[in-house]
């Protein structure tokens, strides 16, 4: 089969990969109907996270399932699912206690690389969520956002207590942070001030909700979020960059008492603790359990309620991934949807 | 009038300061009937701190209330007063919201010094909680303590989220630790360990309701809550001392979406933000907002439901201050009440 592999920063192609067997009685062998290319893919590809050695990639999925193990119980062949960025058994302590990333038994999908033809999926049952059934063409987009970015923005929204009568700020204007607006919408958030000085990611920003946009950042941005909140700072920030900059920009542009629900993954950042520690600031955040939110997202995608899919700004056939990731690294595309 | 003045590391003098006078309208004069040494008053008595010439000190007390500005309402002279080491207005939004000491207008009771025969409180209707009557003099140590070390180990205990079904762990065995463990108690945690090495401060954790008492410190401390909490960390962990390895124990302690509550005052500490990402913990504290508890605990500490006033193990007179300093430094004390 033909899958994405990354062979050193900046080297992405797709090339013949071994087609994946059943491994354990707990796995499900699926056909991505459509995966993407995210974020936290560009660490590597800029050589910023260490390539060593060829590197199948991708984390997002959605599709039909091919096969199941004999242990598989909930999920069986033909339907079409969506599945998170971790596996994880469902059963367990962490699990049931919503943190599914965490869970003793997890496998990082990212290590197995969905950007692929077919895809094994470990503890099928605990990782993969079903939809109603085979979604019209113009969901797929949706429910694959629901698979990563939908879900970690929501979490980022979730972990920064975005809700009724909050002021809540977002910094970082990707895919992730884009759904952060959408998700602090969703969960009622009175006001929701995107950060970003892209005009069409603005665009996207105000279309899912956003009801103010700053344009600077750091200090300057920090300045202006006070200035919006009666020099108090915003009840909720979600952080979704992951650099000591926009974790720092995220922390004071909070109010004493508010929440940062950070979910850029962390690249070289070390918070001062004399500064967090009167900050007064709630710091939640990590690797979004999007499994737990997925029957609502996938629900709310199903019934046209939320059209995340709006953050695939370019499709391309599985063949052309490299220039899917270009795009993206030179931000000419806020994130691509590609078929396998 | 008398009061301690710290000159420099080590040098602490009991000596003639100017008597208060009322400098806004806001203001109380109260005389303290008890003050103490505080386990963050030894960070500029060692050194930790810098110590920029002589400095009044302390930032505990209860005490008589001698006079009153004209613009205080609800406090009058006579009463019986709990303050915390924060004065605050009381009526601004982020005091409404639970988080006095970061009021716009605080007043941090450190920079006036306590350690004296009268003391100047700012803001007195917004800072100061009056006892229904004059205490007897057995419930004086349990009032002192609800000014700071028992309303900063209440809110370790609240910011840690403990509760029913709850495992708690407490890092630190100072006043602050060990009130943190009456706290998570009180607010109901199933479980409390206490992780100490110190025979006595042992005990008083388990009269202050600890149910496991760890020795082990750093990895091998973490170690030793895993082993007792099924492999998975503690719900909840207040850190009580402020410092790198206190702050990472703590954070290791905890599991995957536990809460990390967290009152030791920061000093050299930066938190490596990749693996606090993949920890999944809620890190949530600085300093107390005591004054959104001290109604409730003056209450308990009235009523003899607790007596927190246990962690005074040396009393002397104010003009002993530096015998009272130095048995703390060299922990043979808890904690030193000072009697003006």
């Amino acid at each position: 089969m033909r899958g994405v592999v990354l062979h050193a920063p900046g080297d992405v192609r797709v090339e013949d990969r071994e087609d994946p067997v059943l491994m354990h009685p707990t796995d499900a062998i699926i056909r991505p109907s459509a995966v993407c290319v995210c974020g936290s893919d560009l660490w590597p590809y800029r050589g910023i996270e260490e390539v060593s050695g060829p590197t199948p990639m991708g984390h997002e999925y959605v599709g039909v399932v091919d096969e199941v193990g004999s242990a598989v119980n909930t999920i069986r062949p033909g339907q079409f699912v969506v599945g998170s960025f971790f596996a994880s058994d469902g059963t367990c302590e962490i699990c049931r206690s919503g943190y599914q990333p965490s869970c003793a038994q997890r496998v990082a999908m990212g290590a197995i690389g969905t950007q692929a033809e077919r895809v094994r999926i470990p503890l099928a049952d605990g990782t993969l969520v079903a939809t109603p059934e085979h979604p019209p063409a113009d969901l797929v987009p949706g429910l694959l956002a629901a698979s990563d970015v939908l879900g970690t923005g929501w979490f980022g929204a979730v972990a920064a207590e975005a809700g009724p009568g909050k002021t809540v700020a977002v910094v970082g204007d990707g895919a992730v942070g884009l759904l952060a607006v959408l998700a602090a919408r969703r969960l009622g958030a009175e006001r929701v001030i995107a950060m970003s000085r892209h005009p069409s990611r603005q665009e996207l920003a105000r279309e899912f909700g956003a009801t103010d946009v700053v344009e600077e950042r750091g200090d300057d941005g920090v300045a202006r979020i006070a200035e919006l909140t009666g020099g108090l700072g915003a009840h909720s920030v979600v952080e979704a960059v992951g650099t000591q900059e926009s974790m720092m920009q995220a922390i004071r542009s909070t109010r004493p008492g508010g929440h940062v629900g950070y979910v850029g993954v962390a690249h070289d950042v070390a918070l001062p603790g004399h500064e967090l520690f009167f900050s007064h600031v709630h710091l939640h955040g990590g690797p979004a359990p999007v499994r737990r939110y997925l029957p609502r997202l996938v629900d709310l995608v199903w019934r046209r309620e939320i059209d995340p899919g709006k953050v695939f700004d370019l499709t391309l056939p599985l063949e052309q991934a490299a220039a899917g990731y270009q795009a993206m690294d030179r931000r000419s595309a806020v994130k691509t949807l590609l078929t396998p």
